[in-house]
């Protein structure tokens, strides 16, 4: 049929990840190409414990129309984190809801949006519809270089803590620098910070937002810290920029799920946010460890990776002119899948694919990356011969 | 500050509902003005012996990402209930997502979209970001009449069981009429149906859905039904639609959250659904059943009103020139609060008031619609004087 569909419409595209990962999930296939938090670590006793008491506790209100704000208590906890007022805080429907909202919010057609690249493929599909014309801003594994970034824009995406895909962490001087260049520039950062909690070692910097409130938001979730399916994230931003963004959410959705908000609130106060935080850290901190001896052990030393010092994954740098597609059928091939990086670029990509290690056994992490180095060398003897 | 907001940004406000039920939620004040369901109805037993369930049933799969689409079996149930597949239905954040979805995929600036005059305020919201040409029909006791759709549209945004606010039904007839029209206008139509299951004599004929499937769009909710908070609602679409919706869901919020899912097909499997309609039903029959009684007994005979055999809503008529935002000044000094007509209509409204019933315990209904009619006395005392 002939639809009458917006234009809009064909700036929507289906995530490349979502159609991956039905390959990736084909028996005998090993998976390395997921974006999902380790299964193994929900915290399924202590939620089955706080949701029975939550019905108790606020009755009926866990399941009645709520403000579209959010849940005082959960919003006073985000707040006092980040040294913030409650009334700063937003629950959104995870972090992607986040990104939707603040295209929505600042987004016309054709305005300046600076991306990383690369940059989550997630960010690029939530601000696509809104049309911007986006600026890129190199990296390294501190992260985007300020110097980079363009006189003018209207907006800037960053993940400054252990990125997806790349997992670089921004160091302080960079995270002032772009917080400097957000006042200098009028426009508005929005520091999207999903795994600044899954440090392997020391805590990142503190956010962007610290050295700019009123030109930073912030946005975080509880996926990775506490599961995912409870679509539950935040954005933290000053009233003024906050009324906007709670406007366009209550024109979307209402408000967010509130028991599952309840049922986040009573964890808090079981006081199991930091001792979860930890078990997330230290299996993460093993399978990172596990899959860097493996990279060493058995991948082309052509191969150019960072080990990340924190988040889910890790980015490999391929030759000029390498074919991840085409590496990506020899893989599967050899039972093992990824994610090529192209996707995760608004503009010109270079040669890249990104493994999880977060969601994968430890004792299959070696021969997934067993599996990958022979792809990848089959790929090679193909291309030479 | 002077921030670089989109433009779209001017055409988001805060719902008029919001900011009223802010004032009816002051003390002594009885409230006519929400919108809400009765929260005694909420199954909470059943919910949490389903909960306790879901947890040990589906383990980790209630906790991580899942599929855009939704939960199998709940979208196999809705599915059946219209005679469809289970890929014609996408589980959204409540019907509200399902109506901001449907106007991102079909709406250019300026494109002409259908509403009833009136039509519920929250699907204005929902559209208004889109910069839609609104092209108002006009209803009666039996909805919109098709003879007043225009010549060519894009999309027709009907309610057409015990619509909100009026309460209308339409008739079997009208529902074809307005199919055929969908057809002829190569328009799609947004059949939004929160309170079809909430009738209190015969349920209403077939949905619009049923004689133009590849023309209309149907959302649902369980939010009526089981309870708002939970936040779970749906669109029923032919798979090319309904891929586009799909994709800009997956844009927005990845996926509606997951333990409510699970916990709605867990209420399925238990029986509930059935059940529960009857004791929604059994329950606003009777607060509908007090509420005309005490309209007949003390409201001025010149405020006209249908008696509405379904959902939630009386929507009173006040003569021509009547102003409702005076009134309810006058309502709120009497202590009662109601939602004056004006944010329901995208063009010329007139003077009417939505009461709600369902929210209302049954001894407080006769003495808030004895406020009601006082205010109105003293509101016509006033003008005249």
């Amino acid at each position: 049929m002939d639809y009458p569909f917006a234009e809009r419409r064909k700036r929507m595209q289906s995530s490349l990840i979502r159609e991956l990962l039905k390959l990736a999930s084909r028996p005998g296939v090993l998976s390395l190409a997921g974006g999902v938090p380790a299964a193994e670590l929900f915290p399924m006793e202590e939620i089955q414990r706080a949701t029975a008491k939550v019905l108790q506790r606020y009755g009926a209100k866990a399941l009645q129309y709520s403000p579209t704000e959010g849940l005082r208590p959960l919003r006073a906890w985000i707040a006092a984190r980040l040294g913030v007022e409650a009334d700063w805080v937003l629950i959104t429907s995870g972090s992607q809801q986040a990104i939707d909202l603040v295209g929505r919010v600042f987004i016309d057609e054709g305005d300046p949006v600076v991306v990383e690249s690369p940059t989550y493929m997630g960010g690029l599909l939530a601000l696509n519809p809104y049309a911007p014309r986006y600026l890129t801003v190199e990296t390294d594994a501190q992260g985007a270089k300020p110097e980079a970034l363009p006189e003018k824009a209207k907006l800037a995406y960053i993940l400054p803590s252990f990125q997806n895909p790349t997992g670089a962490l921004m160091d302080a001087p960079r995270r002032r620098a772009v917080a400097q260049w957000a006042e200098r520039a009028n426009a508005v950062v929005l520091e999207d910070d999903p795994y600044g909690h899954i440090y392997f070692d020391a805590p990142p910097p503190p956010p962007i937002f610290t050295h700019a409130r009123t030109r930073v938001i912030y946005a975080g979730t509880f996926s990775k810290l506490i599961a995912p399916g409870l679509r539950l994230g935040y954005v933290v931003a000053n009233p003024e920029i906050l009324a906007a963004i709670i406007q366009a959410k209550q024109a979307s959705d209402l408000h967010s799920n509130i028991l599952g908000q309840v049922i986040l609130a009573e964890l808090i106060d079981m006081g199991l946010m930091e001792v979860q935080a930890e078990r997330v850290r230290s299996l993460y901190r093993r399978r990172r460890d596990r899959m860097t001896e493996a990279l060493r052990a058995h991948l082309d030393p052509e191969v150019a990776f960072d080990v990340p010092r924190g988040g889910m994954f890790f980015w490999l740098r391929f030759p000029d002119g390498t074919d991840t597609r085409a590496l990506l059928d020899l893989a599967l091939e050899s039972g093992v899948a990824f994610v090529p990086g192209e996707p995760f670029f608004a503009q010109t990509p270079y040669p890249a694919a990104r493994l999880t290690f977060a969601s994968v056994a430890e004792d299959q992490i070696e021969e997934g990356i067993r599996r990958l180095a022979r792809a990848y060398e089959r790929y090679k003897t193909r291309t030479l011969a």
